[in-house]
C-alpha cells in the first residue's frame, strides 16, 4: 500500500506550491462532450473515458489537485436544465468523484469536491434552502471521502459564506474561491472585505477563479491578502484564472465580452504568458496556483515548469517538452532551430493574423440594438420555466 | 457482422462529402504526449489511450477518415531523432494502424495510412532509396489492411510523385496532398502542374494539407482543379488546411511565421470561421474536406454542421452543440441568451484582448539579427549528425 | 472704432463657451518653421506670415483666444538653445504679441500672453530667480497690453503657483494650466490639490493642457473641480488637450511614448472624436475649451460645431464644412454620398491601414537596450552645457 | 533679372530629381478653406493668402513644381456644384496661375498647369465636347504662360489620351498621370498599356497620382515603365501618391475606404515612411517624385532629405529639421534625446492608441445595409441635377 499523501493544509503550511488543474467545461465542450450554456455535468456518467482522459492530462502536466467535475451539478441547477437522461444529482456527483479519485491515485494529487453558486440563491430562496442544496452535494463528497472541499465560482460573497458554513460542518479543509475582479463582488464588496468574511466563516484557503485573466486575478488575490492581513487574520491563497486575455472586461468578467463563449480563440494565452503568470502569482505569496476556463494541459505544464526551481522537479509531461522551446533544436528548418531559446519566446509579441482584429472589444453593454438593450434589462433566469419564458420573449426581437 | 462500408472512391464517385480528421501532432503536443520539433510519433505505443481518445473525438465530430498517426514515422526520420525507446518504425506504424482501426470500427469511418516527405529526399538520396523508405511504411499498411493511402505533407512534387508510384503498387486507392500554397511547390511548380503530375502518376484524389489557412488552401486546390481539367484529366479533390490564420505567410507557410509553433494561439480559427471554410470548399467542388495542425474536434464538427443539409445528418457530437449557438438559450445571463442566433456569430469580429497585438507578423526572413540571418542561409538538416552540428554552431551566436 | 470686446472673465461669468486655439509648435514644425526638440519660438520674427496664417486659421475655425506664440520663449530657455539669430527674448515675445493682436482684431478673439515652465526651476534656482524670469516675459505682455495671462504647461504645481503670484501683480485676469493627468503633478500632488493651490494663489481659471488625450484631460479637470468645490472655493475651468490618443501613457504623458514626437500620426484624433470631446468637456462644466499639440483648425472647428446649439452660431470656417459630412452629398461617387450623415461618422471605427500596427505601445521605460536604460537614469538637462555633455555621453552608447 | 530656370524636360533629361508638391484640397480642407465633396477650387480667389502660404510651405520643403490649384476647376465641374460666388472658370484658373507663379519666382520651381477628369466624359459626351472643356482651362494656362502641363487624376486612360492630345497642341511639355493602381484603369487596361497609349499620344512624362499609398503607386509606375520599354518607347516617370496607407483598397482606391474622407487620420504616413518611399521611387528609376492628398510640407521635406545625397543639397525647411530626428539632441528629457538617431525612427512601428482599431477596414462594398447596397448600384453623378436627384433618393433610405 502506498504511503498516505500529505493533505492540502500540510502542503500549504509547509510552503509547498500546490498546482491546480485546468478548465473542464470549456475543454470538454471543444472535445464534444459538454454543451455550452447549460454546461452539462452529466458527462461523468455518459462519457467517463473522456473525463478520465482530461484528468490524466492535467495530472501528467503537474496538477496536485483533481477537482471533481461537478460544476453546476447541484440539484436545483440540473432540474432547470431539463436533464433528459433522468440522472439524479447524486449519480452525477458520485461518478465525478470516482473519476477524480481513480486518476489522483495514479500520482501525487488530492481530490477536491466543489460546489458553485446556485439558482436558489439568485431566486432569493432562504439561507436554509440554499444551504440544503449545498448539503446534498456535500453528502456525496463525504461518502466518497474527498480530501478537501472548494466553494468556487461565487459572484456574491454572501452565498459563498453560506457554502463555507455548510462545508465546515464536514470537518474537511475548506477553500473558497470567488469569480470576482478587483472591483469586488456583485454587491460591490471589495476583494479584501470578501476575503475577511470567508476566513471568518472558516475558510482556510481563499482566492478567486474564472471570469478574468491571470494578471487581473493575481491582483485581486493580492487585495484579498492585504485585507486579511490588515484584519489580523491568517489564510492561504489560491488563484485559478481564465486562460484568456480580458483587459476589456467589466465587473461581470468574460461573460460580458461579445466573444463569450464561442469566439474567444484570439484571446487564448500562450504557454509563455503562463510563465509570467506563475511567477507573478508566486511572488504575490499565492501557493495554490491553477487554472479555470481555457486552461489546457500545456498551460498547467507551463506553471509547473516555471516553478520547477522552487519545487525541485519537473512534471511528467515535460518529457515531451523542452523548456523554453528547447525541443526545436531537433527541427529540420534552420530558422525554426534558431527559436530554441528563452529570449525568443519571452519577447515574442504574437500577431493575430486577422486583419480586422482590434485589440479590445466593444462591450455588449455599449449598446447596439434596441432589442438587445431591452434584453440587458432582464434579470438572470433562475429556473427552467423562467428561462423558457425569457427565451420566447427574446425571439420576438 | 456489420455490412461492409463504402470505400473512399465509392463515396466520392457518388458525390458524398467525406469529412477528414483534425491535427494529431499539435493536439497531442498540447495534451503532453508529443514533443514539438521532432513531433514524436511513438505516442501510439507509449500512450495509446491518449491517441485513441483523440481519434474518438474526431469520429464523434463527424470524421469519416481515421488517419493513422504515422506522421514522420519513416525509418530514416525516426533514426535522425535519436529515438531512445528503441522502437522500430514497424512497431510504431503497426500500433498506429491498430488504434485507427479500433476507432474506425466504432462508426462510419475508413482507415487511411499516410506517408510524408523524408529526410532521404532532402539529402539527395536516389529515387530508389527514397522509394525503399516509403515501401517500409507501406508494408505495414498492407499488413494491417488499411482502406486507402495518403501521400501527404510534401513540399516537393517530385518526391510526392515517387510516393504515389510506390503506393500504386499496392492496389489501394491513392490520395496525394502537398503542403503548398498558390505559389506552388519549393521548386516553383504551380499547383495546377503539380496536380497534373500527381494524377498522371496514378493518384485518384489530389489536394493540399497543412502550411496555410483554410481560404488559402481552398484557393490552391481550385488551381489544382483547373490544371487537371485543362489537361483533360479527372480527379477527386481534398483539402486539409491549418486552423490558423496565415495571411502573412510566404511560400514556406506557417513554419516561417515567428509564432511557429508555440505562439500561434491568437491565430486560431473559431468554429464560425470553419463554417465559411466548409462552404467555400464545397462550392469549389472539393468533397474530401478535413483539417490539419490546429484543428480540434469542434472545428471538424463545424464542418459537419455546415454541410449537414447536403449530407442529411448531424454528427454525434452535435448532441452537445446547438447549431449557431442555440445552446445559449439556456444560459442564465440575458445578454448571453441574446447571442443564441446565427447572425450574431456570423458577423462577430473577435478582439484579441492583447493591446500590443498587431494583425500581421514581421516575418523572420525580414531580418532582425545578423546571427539569425546567417542561420537562415543554412540548408535543412537531413540527419541527426547534421542537426547536432548545426545546433552546436547556432549556440555560438 | 469697434466696441470693446467682452473680457475673458465677463464671458465665463456669463456662462459663455470660450473656444481656445490649437497647437502652434507641432503645426509649425510640420509646415517647416519650428524645430522639434528646441521648439524654436523665433518664428514670430523670422516667419511672421506663417505664424499669422496659423492664427487666422484658428480664428476662422472659431477660436476666441489667440495665445501669443511664446512657448519656451523665456530668456533662460532661449539661452540654453544657442539661439543663433541673436534675438533677445523681448524681441521674440513682442513680435508674438503683435501677430496675435493683429489677428484677434479681425474677429471676436482675445489675446492671451503665456508663460511656461522654466529651466531655472528644474535646476533648482531660487523662487526669486524663477520669478524674475517670468517677470521678463510679463513686462512685454503688459507693454503690449494683452487681454489676459495664462501660466501653462507646468509639470510642478509649485512653479505654477510662483508664476501665478507674479502674474497677479499685473492686475490682468490669470489662468493656470498644468500638463498633468489624473495622477497629479511630478511630485504626486493630486489634481484636486493642485487646483486648490492655484486658486488660492489667485488664478481665476484653472485646468490642464497638453500631455494627454482629450478624455484624460477632461477627467483630470473634473478632479480639479471637485477639489476646488470641496475646499469651498470658486473658479472657472479650462482644458486644452492633445489631439492624440494616449491610453498607454504614464504620468509624463506623451513625451514618454515611443512615437513622440515624429511618429504620432496614427494617434491623431478625427474631427468626430472632437465632437465627443467637446460634449464631454461641456457636460463636465468646463467652459474654456481648446486644444494643444496636434490640434489643427479642423479640430477646433469641430468643437465649435458641436457646441453651436449652445453658442447660437457656427464659426466662419463652417462655410466650407457641412456638419457631419453633409458636404459629401455633392460627391460624384454614390457610396461616398451615402456617408453624408451623422450616424455614419459617429460610429465609424477607423482602421489604421498598417498591418503591423498594435493598439498600444510598449513604453520606452519597459526596457529594450541597456544603453537606453542608462540614459533613462539621467536627470533632465537644464542648461545648454548640460545638454551638450549628456549628448556627448549618449553618443558613446 | 534672374537667369532663366531649367525647364522640366531639361531637368529630367539631365537625370535631375524633380520634387513635386503635396496635396492642396485635403490640406486646405483642414485649414478651413475648401469644402470636402465639391472640393471647391474658388479658394484661389476667395482666400489667396491661404493658398499662397501652402505653396510657400511646399517650396520651402523642397518642391520644384508649383501645380496651379485648379483641381476640378473645369467649367462643367464648377457648374455642377452650384458655385454661388458667380465666378467663371477662367477667373478661378487665372488666380490659381498667379499664385503659383508668385511663389515659384521665390525659388527654384516651375509652374505646372493641370487638368483632371471631367463630368462631361462620365456622362458620355463626345470626344469633341470633352476636348473643348480641356481647351478652356488650357487657354488660361497659355495666357499665363505656365512652364508645363499635367493631365492628372484620370481613372479612364481614354479620357487622359484626349487630354494629352489637346495639351500637345500648345507646344508645352506634357505630363500625364492616372489615378490607377496595379490592376489598371476602370476598364481594366493594364498600367503598362495605359502608359504606352499616353506616350504614343505625346506625353513626355507618365505616371500615377492619388488613390493609393506610396508603395502601391511606385509598383504601378514600375509596370508602366516595363510596358513602355517593352514597346520600344521612351519616357520620363512621375509618381505623386497619397500620404495614407491603403493596403485594403480595391481598384477605386481610397475613395472606397470607409474612412474616406473624414476618418483617414490613423492611416497618415510618418516622415520616416516617406524616406522609404523616396528611396523606392528613386531606385525604380522615377525622377519626378511628389505627393497628392494627405501630403503636407514635412512629407515633401522628407523626400528632399532622403534624396539630398543624390541632389547635393537640403531644402530650406531643413533649417528647422535635424535629419533623422537630430534636433532631439536639444530636448530636455534624456529618453527623448536618446531618440535622436536614425535606427530609432527607421525601425519604429507606431501604435495607434486606439484600442478598437483594426489594421484593415471592412470595405463598404462588403455590404452592411440593404439601402447602402442599393446606392452602390447607382452610377456616378455627372451633373448637378443628377446629383440632386440621387441625393433625394438616398435620403429615403
Amino acid at each position: 500500500m502506498a504511503p498516505a499523501k500529505k493533505g492540502i493544509l500540510e502542503r500549504l503550511n509547509a510552503g509547498d506550491v500546490v498546482i491546480g488543474d485546468g478548465g473542464f467545461v470549456f475543454a470538454l465542450e471543444k472535445r464534444g462532450y459538454v454543451k455550452a450554456g447549460p454546461w452539462t455535468p452529466e458527462a461523468s456518467v455518459q462519457y467517463p473515458d473522456a473525463v478520465r482522459q482530461l484528468h490524466r492530462e492535467f495530472l501528467r502536466a503537474g496538477s496536485n489537485v483533481m477537482q471533481t467535475f461537478t460544476f453546476y451539478a447541484s440539484d436545483d441547477k440540473l432540474e432547470n436544465r431539463g436533464n433528459n437522461l433522468k440522472l439524479t444529482g447524486a449519480q452525477i456527483n458520485e461518478a465525478a468523484c470516482d473519476l477524480a479519485r481513480e486518476v489522483a491515485n495514479e500520482g501525487d494529487a488530492l481530490v477536491a469536491g466543489g460546489v458553485s453558486q446556485t439558482p436558489s440563491y439568485l431566486s432569493c430562496k432562504s439561507k436554509a434552502d440554499v444551504k440544503a442544496i449545498f448539503r446534498k452535494q456535500l453528502d456525496v463528497f463525504i461518502k466518497k471521502n474527498v480530501d478537501f472541499l472548494i466553494a468556487e465560482y461565487f459572484e456574491h460573497v454572501e452565498e459563498a459564506v453560506w457554502a463555507v458554513e455548510v462545508m465546515k460542518e464536514t470537518g474537511k479543509p475548506v477553500a473558497a474561491s470567488l469569480c470576482i475582479g478587483p472591483k469586488g463582488d456583485m454587491h460591490g464588496v471589495s476583494p479584501g472585505e470578501c476575503a475577511v468574511r470567508l476566513v471568518k466563516a472558516g475558510a482556510q484557503i481563499v482566492g478567486v477563479n474564472c471570469h478574468f485573466d491571470p494578471m487581473t486575478c493575481v491582483e485581486t488575490v493580492k487585495q484579498m491578502k492585504e485585507g486579511v492581513e490588515k484584519a489580523g487574520l491568517k489564510a492561504h491563497y489560491m488563484v485559478q484564472p481564465l486562460a484568456y486575455h480580458t483587459p476589456d472586461c467589466n465587473c461581470q468578467g468574460f461573460i460580458d465580452l461579445p466573444e463569450f463563449p464561442f469566439g474567444l480563440e484570439p484571446r487564448i494565452l500562450t504557454r509563455w504568458d503562463m510563465h509570467k503568470y506563475a511567477r507573478e502569482a508566486y511572488n504575490a505569496g499565492i501557493r495554490f496556483i491553477g487554472g479555470c476556463c481555457g486552461f489546457e494541459a500545456y498551460h498547467i505544464r507551463a506553471i509547473a515548469e516555471e516553478l520547477a526551481p522552487e519545487r525541485g522537479f519537473l512534471p511528467s509531461a515535460s518529457e515531451k517538452h523542452g523548456s523554453w522551446g528547447a525541443g526545436l533544436e531537433m527541427h529540420t528548418k534552420p530558422w525554426v532551430r534558431a527559436r530554441a531559446r528563452r529570449d525568443y519566446w519571452e519577447n515574442l509579441k504574437p500577431a493575430s493574423g486577422r486583419p480586422q482584429c482590434p485589440s479590445m472589444s466593444v462591450p455588449d453593454s455599449w449598446g447596439v440594438t434596441k432589442g438587445h438593450a431591452d434584453l440587458m434589462q432582464q434579470k438572470e433566469a433562475t429556473s427552467k420555466e423562467e428561462l423558457e419564458q425569457l427565451f420566447d420573449k427574446s425571439k420576438t426581437h
